[in-house]
């Protein structure tokens, strides 16, 4: 099944990648590596108010999976921006995961499973990654959830 | 000296690599890159209640120490499932770590060299690594330390 | 321009590379690709006062700004000590940014623009960058800022 397909099955369409919030850029292309940088989630270019604190605290485990299952969707759209077509992506290498975590709040890896499960439903095989996840002090603009990712390319 | 040999020396006998603890895999090789995922401090496969919590706090230094070396021995682990035999590895380019740290704790170097001198005791010359070694809010599973590595492998 | 020249025209004298504090290597080259140890906000090998503790708290932001400079520098060090010469990077791939938090302090990508603009300041073009900025608990003696980087060299 093609990517665009899975994206369509799964309803998602691809926001306009949003813009890097500081003087960097989204991607870097180095041999057949893509590296997109720490993505935010934003819906759509916006940080929604329910995305905005503590996973653990003010946001609750749904709302943190939901975040991150939209730094996995900024992730694929400057993905697709950086290569023009998501077909290029020949696997997901890895996901660094960035939980704003409430003090003592330790289940991460379910938070972050809202951006591996969106990563392997839209690329299929080629979206089964490694990664890290960790609870973090702070992120910027207070957001719940942060993510990188490294794609190797054709 | 043969890696094998080296693990012999240094009494260390390699566990079944840890599971993933949700939707991810352990390594990915793209290139000549060996990504690791993130390992959590597990002595085959379990983890001690002494390696959980805050390093600094209710996790002495020792103990810390003995965290980092775990969280290499399962990095290994990985290594040797994904390429079945460690002298494939060319070296170990960098170790991530993340240590649980009590608030003011700040003598991180002297824990992640649990992990690095373990690195550099069973790789020889291959295991000299760069490394990035941060405190951070919270762990998966309350974990004490979690590193991540990359190795070059042929 | 010449990399020496914008070093100079911005007034930057490159220090001795700081050597690592523990048992790891401040550079790495595996195929094109430099990595280097996370770099701490060193002036010339010292950990000045005021770039001690957390930015957003006793920490203010010129000084965490200041701090994030530094840390470019360093790194900029160590590329040199690796490569010989700064003209053989083809670009700078990646900056890993940690800074130490104040609790309630979001307003990370202004401090870590200090990296980032010094980067793209003596590099030009190749200076552009993805990164990944977040807020930790603690850093290696702690220093307010912390950065790693990924180069692409020939």
């Amino acid at each position: 099944m093609k990517i665009a397909d899975r994206l369509h099955q799964a309803g998602i369409i691809l926001p306009e990648p949003p813009l890097p919030v500081a003087n960097y850029i989204p991607s870097a292309i180095a041999g057949n590596l893509l590296f997109i940088s720490g993505q935010l989630c934003l819906d759509n270019g916006t940080l929604h108010q329910r995305h905005i604190g503590k996973v653990g605290g003010s946001v609750s485990t749904d709302l943190g999976i939901e975040a991150a299952k939209f730094c996995a969707i900024n992730l694929l759209a400057q993905a697709r921006a950086a290569l023009g077509d998501l077909e290029r992506i020949q696997r997901c290498v890895r996901l660094g995961g960035f939980i704003n975590a409430q003090a003592g709040f330790t289940a991460l890896p379910p938070i972050m499973n809202g951006a591996s499960d969106l990563m392997v439903a839209i690329l299929g095989e080629a979206g089964k990654h490694t990664r890290t996840t960790v609870g973090v002090a702070e992120l910027p603009m207070g957001a719940a959830v942060e993510i990188e990712a490294i794609f190797e390319v054709r």
